[in-house]
């Protein structure tokens, strides 16, 4: 590995001690035999980070967030995986739980967790964001930092069985166009997708992160969209029905319809398009002092995979290539880094990505202009961190 | 995806129930709100999937394995990796923590964890896997299930500064060709590692899966050695002093070295080499009665990534490749997956791998002709699953 832009005193200056030539023992060792093993573990009472929700008056009906400023790498573990329920989180019994699979088809199929486990399976890296994420940047109030402004995205491994192969046993009937997706929670939260993605890369998943689904993301069974917004992403599974066109639910009437400026609402805006963030050095952070930092963040797109990550450290008048992460997954976030050297002086961090449909990751202002101020979903907007001389970092 | 062997009627009989044209409503389905929004979540109660050790009596020196029967895709989730404890898990406060780099170099460093976290990081995933595991299955008592024969195995995102990073900033002195690494446990656990590896890949490591390392894991800080037996792997590192020849401590002379036929002892055995195991069908599980079964597993090594994995369904006479799941990382496990359609006789099942050497996993009985019945460590020979006419999957 080569370090980019990393001098000698940037690095040393990291460094709490220079030792001479007769070696300190470091402090803090422990002198006596440590506990024993543990049939299921446990984090370090030492680490704290947790997700981030407000109070609500309706508690089933509402979202926590992912604190993305503590995470490392590209998996985020299950237990700070972001939250948006509609109908809380039910507690299924998979020895209780079916899928049913019906509608505009030759063979409707039941199929119990049992059967279901059985089947061909695969494993795929994606990301999840709630459409909505970063919504309160677009109308002018940017959150104070990564958590509470990017927070409803989390990228896990999930493993399940494709759902073209329950269609293809099914055997679709003429004029099957769309599936409506239904989940078993209380309000049955439905959704129409179109077939063709259907048939792509949808994952009935029971896996996440190598164990089975958190309750939080749809134990027993959820879909995996990959790349498109999060509701869409039907969590406890119970139903999947083949239809002749989209049903039309409250889901994609009600909620997750962006109104544009001409009063016309867009609807079925299913793609995450590309987007980025920072997350350390970023708001609610400090800098020691003058020095080396590595800033890091993540980058996503809907579309594919990420090709680029730029940072500029000089308020957005220059931008250099970031380093990224291998492996770089299709519609999974990519870590980026890029070393920094902080001078002490006012300045601003921010990132920009570019996927590999070509597509760049847009200013707030270039996407206001297009969608005005009325919908804040698929906000995907560049933000902006500030860092100031006492070396406080903030959104403003 | 194509359904590589798995014929209409293989499928079906997995389907517990199709539907007549008039759909029936899933069975149990929630009527009520579910529960709300959690800071750090839980896995479902109905998970029960835990480590697995005996008693001992002296717990701080021993181990716990993973149940690799009940995992999905390549993540081992934190709180089911293996452990393997010489003094037991310390309880470190990251704050008094410290990491001293010295010996042959021109500038001895000491890092607090808060210094450390700001140098140039990446993440990778990697298996790790104790020198002993499956060292029963060598000297002829074939364990009775996934976990109790392969479950010192796990497989993390692990993210930390590059080893080459700090090395290069102390500046080595001629002489330097190895280093010591020791734990900050009671212990002090210690190897001797050649400087061409610390200065080609080895991590120091503080993340793992998205948030910090966990406690049996080496909180806050470890060696990550891709490839290399777990005990080289230095959890809850302290130290790493650049010396001119192995240290010869006690965990490379009394421990982890290869009694072999002729008397003589191999010592710095570090490379995991090609392994591969079924998780699934395997023992201590029951196939229903005949018809599709996919078989997966895990195939790993470690001298870089795994080309092919192939299973064997009739006692060895014949072997088919199995589907190797993306993404296939260097030093990291790799999911397989074969279609199966069981015709309810008694056979075996089994799988060998290939990896980007050429080598190919030998049956144990080429590994004993070579390495004899003394030493049980690095053993890496083919596992068999026998599937009895009842439908359950032992060991012999």
């Amino acid at each position: 590995m080569k370090r980019k832009g990393l001098t000698r005193r940037a690095f040393l200056a990291t460094a709490s001690a220079t030792l001479g030539a007769a070696a300190i023992p470091p402090v803090g060792f422990p002198q006596e035999l440590g506990a024993p093993r543990r049939a299921y573990g446990e984090r370090s009472p030492f680490e704290k980070s947790v997700r981030f929700f407000p109070e609500s008056i309706t508690p089933a009906s509402s979202y926590s967030k992912t604190p993305l400023q503590d995470l490392f790498g590209i998996i985020t573990p299950s237990a700070l995986h972001y939250e948006v329920h509609h109908s809380g989180v039910p507690e299924i019994d998979p020895r209780r739980h079916e899928i049913m699979i019906h509608g505009l088809v030759e063979r409707p199929l039941i199929f119990t967790m049992e059967d279901f486990h059985r089947l061909p399976s695969v494993s795929r890296i994606h990301f999840l964001e709630c459409a909505g994420n970063s919504g309160g940047e677009q109308i002018g109030r940017p959150a104070a930092n990564p958590q509470r402004s990017h927070g409803l995205l989390s990228c896990s491994e999930w493993t399940g069985v494709p759902l073209r192969t329950l269609l293809e046993e099914t055997e679709l009937k003429p004029g099957a166009t769309w599936i409506v997706a239904e989940g078993a929670d209380a309000g049955r939260l439905a959704r129409s997708i179109p077939l063709e993605k259907a048939l792509d890369d949808v994952l009935v998943a029971y896996g996440q992160n190598g164990e089975a689904l958190r309750p939080e993301q749809g134990y027993p069974v959820r879909l995996v969209v990959p790349g498109w917004e999060g509701n869409v992403n039907i969590k406890w599974l119970g139903r999947v029905q083949v239809v002749d066109q989209p049903y039309m639910t409250s889901y994609e009437t009600g909620h997750y319809t962006d109104l544009m400026p001409d009063g016309k609402a867009r609807q079925f805006t299913f793609v995450m398009e590309a987007k980025s963030v920072i997350t350390r050095p970023a708001g609610g952070q400090e800098l020691s002092g003058p020095g080396f930092y590595e800033i890091t963040g993540l980058a996503w797109s809907g579309r594919g995979r990420i090709t680029k990550a730029e940072v500029s450290t000089d308020g957005g008048k220059s931008w250099q290539d970031a380093q990224l992460n291998e492996p770089i997954l299709p519609k999974a976030v990519t870590r980026f880094r890029f070393p920094w050297w902080w001078d002490g002086e006012e300045t601003s961090l921010q990132s920009r990505c570019t996927d590999e449909t070509g597509y760049l990751q847009p200013t707030r202002e270039e996407l206001v202009a297009v969608r005005g101020l009325n919908a804040t979903d698929h906000y995907n907007g560049i933000k902006v961190w500030y860092v100031h001389k006492d070396g406080k970092v903030s959104h403003e």
